[in-house]
């Protein structure tokens, strides 16, 4: 487990480079089991972050092993372990397209058409698909905005990830790089759609 | 051989730290002779590439050595190679300037128009000549857009590269450098044209 | 001290690779005590600073120790550090998204609302408060312009940070890792809101 | 020399990686003395420049020393030191900023004001100052294009550098460290009047 924190505390330091990560934002973990998993401490700035910056915790969020203050967002965490038993490693970032995106679209969802990179997400194999993402109004209350996840993940099997509005997104996978994977492909998709936006004037 | 599969993996990585090649997309080639070249394989993460990420194919696309599955995109590179007997190298991103402007432009040509940079292209000498670039509906289906790029590349001669709507950009060269330099080039003109489609409200 | 200085250059030059600093621009500082801190000499090139590009000044801006000229801005941190008795360090960037903002807001205030990241400024517990940033016209005429800042430093308590009119930001905090923290927060939201302001073809 | 030819590859590297000088565009010089000055050679990519990639030629464009054709734009830089003898460095690039900026502004000429940087420039000491740049039209006949420049040289004293319609921006320093500033300063604020512009549907 040292060596995968190793090498997640490497990609989380090129994310933040990429100006995802501004101020000590955004917040990353990985499964240990279905008991547990390590999440980045509060408060941490991700491009110095290192494996001693990871807490344990178990799936109410509750410290397990560890220095630190687990992160404010661990029961949002815990809800997508608890809801897809298939993910293990779960990601999020501030990245500038993700929360303009969400400022801009007004509705509860957002519909992403055409890309050949909708196929870097589970059960997509044509860019003729469609990628529904939900977006979330922010919430400081964790537990009630966590009570919503659950429900939203329960009821929308397949969901590939979300948005909190004006704050960022969420992604998982099986694995470390699946996560990473997902994340890029749907920053890039966000980028050209913010870009289309900004032709166009507004969403279209 | 394997000293230029070195050097290119290293111009691989460049190409991934721009942004142009998120998730695991695009795919890159370099031909050995008429028979045969290599290709990176199918699902690598272009951050990390390596020369061992390269499978050796013949212009059928069938695996010849090496391990991993060829890019699925096998096919387009075996027809560059068969119409285009001057190319060696050929590259394939998806930056994100291409794929806006493959989405903004609903005609199937781009043309692009006063660049001194067009001088990057053979065959023009000077920023007064007009450069052309087909774009090709994407579709999953490879033996039948590999067949159109075929038709295309057959009749249009002295073709520079190509879009794929919503999916990125192919380019070619006699080495690994021109190949990286026309990209630059076309990359660098659908960059100004997307400010200056931003600008004027949609393309000109 | 000099241990500080040293980590300080370190991220003065991560600021420049952002494009922050470009030319000669930015002035940065750290409070030794009430009566001295240390400033960027003038001049320096922040792609390559060093700790001896520091010089020691007192509160009125005159030069203790050190060589080179103290920033033409001197007198701006003092006036940080006298009516703002926590503040221990202040970073004053040329960022394109704090300028261009500067320039597209023509009341003497900006107001930013909504987004998750406002929390990085002490005093602010959610996204649902205001933060209020002054913007002053800029003056060559620095006593002047520090009379100002002074002014408004005393009459708003809480100040996050100002902005001078098409020249750049200043945020300050505690230590250097809680001005940088602010620093990347504030630019973050600009970025945000100037992407809004292209999309809705200005300040809304 | 060779040692300052080093510094000089070194920062035209770091301005690669910028992306102001893509495929193998751009070209710089560093004045030997009022006969001869030090060019890059024609066609090197940028990213991988070295002081053996330099050619030393007289004040008419003939190689006198080292190997490789000296840059097609060679006699531009023999006319900037001819008319302007405190300059001792050009640096011509191709900034996306510069050169989009070039394409929508129909003048020939761009007025820059109101930046607190415009005092990176010489003889500018506040930012109330105005600061002109001459466009020249792009050509392909060099000795017709360098004849214009030096008749603007000559009649507009203390001009501060120009651009090329689609091409790029040139400017000049007493020494490599003041080029390269004004280079930074130039392209920050073309930056900014290209926001602006876009923010207000074209320039102002």
């Amino acid at each position: 487990m040292k060596e995968r924190l190793k090498e997640f505390a490497k990609i989380i330091k090129d994310l933040y480079l990429k100006g995802w990560l501004p101020a000590t934002s955004g917040n990353f973990s990985l499964k240990v089991d279905d008991k547990s998993f390590f999440i980045t401490s509060s408060g941490k700035h991700k491009g110095k972050i290192s494996p001693k910056d990871f807490v344990l915790v178990d799936m109410e969020g509750n410290l397990l092993a560890g220095e630190g203050k687990p992160s404010a967002e661990t029961l949002l965490h815990a809800v997508i372990y608890k809801c897809i038993p298939s993910a293990s490693c779960v990601m999020h970032v501030h990245s500038p397209n993700s929360t303009v995106i969400s400022r801009i679209v007004k509705d509860s969802k957002i519909y992403l058409q055409g890309y050949e990179l909708l196929k870097a997400f589970e059960g997509i194999d044509t860019h003729e698909a469609e990628l529904i993402l939900p977006i979330f109004e922010n919430s400081q209350d964790m537990p009630k905005l966590a009570k919503k996840v659950e429900e939203e993940l329960r009821s929308a099997s397949g969901l590939a990830g979300f948005l909190l509005r004006s704050h960022g997104v969420y992604v998982w996978g099986k694995d470390i790089h699946t996560a990473l994977m997902k994340l890029e492909a749907l920053d890039f998709i966000l980028e050209c759609e913010l870009k289309l936006a900004i032709i166009s004037g507004g969403m279209q």
